[in-house]
């Protein structure tokens, strides 16, 4: 787990990431499906580099993704480097 | 719109497809989240040539689609000519 003291810090650090009770959010709209895809495939990298994997929701051109620690029932520090990480991505 | 018997007769030719009130669904589960992105991608490329895209909902290495027609609010022949190109893809 994480101190709230630590989750404001991390979340300053993020770009339009919304705090949930146990994991952080953020919506895409892109132009098309296919610049959607693009952008989820190199999200997908990062995932696989980091070992931490967004839950993924994509309906045309609208992606969402959601970041928790499944096997801590919660937010940790990996959920806000994952976010960092995936930010620094060219997301439109 | 499409009628219940067409439904009906679609619904013989595909392969684990449950039917829901305005939507057909479809779950996977790959052996890891690689494999599932992998899928995907060939999901993407049917869904482009087709001109008619799924929603998509990926849980590390599951996946879930679901195809409806927005425009008309429900299920068209659309969604199931899809459903049936899906189904020739390799998905383990």
């Amino acid at each position: 787990m994480i101190s709230l003291s630590m989750i404001n810090e991390y979340m300053s650090k993020l770009r339009d990431w919304s705090l949930e009770e146990s994991a952080i959010v953020k919506n895409y709209r892109f132009p098309n499906f296919k610049r959607a895809m693009e952008f989820l495939n190199e999200v997908a990298e990062v995932s696989e580099r980091m070992n931490h994997h967004p839950d993924i929701t994509l309906s045309y051109n609208l992606l969402r993704l959601r970041l928790t620690t499944h096997s801590e029932k919660g937010l940790t520090s990996k959920d806000f480097e994952a976010a960092i990480e995936i930010d620094k991505l060219k997301d439109y």
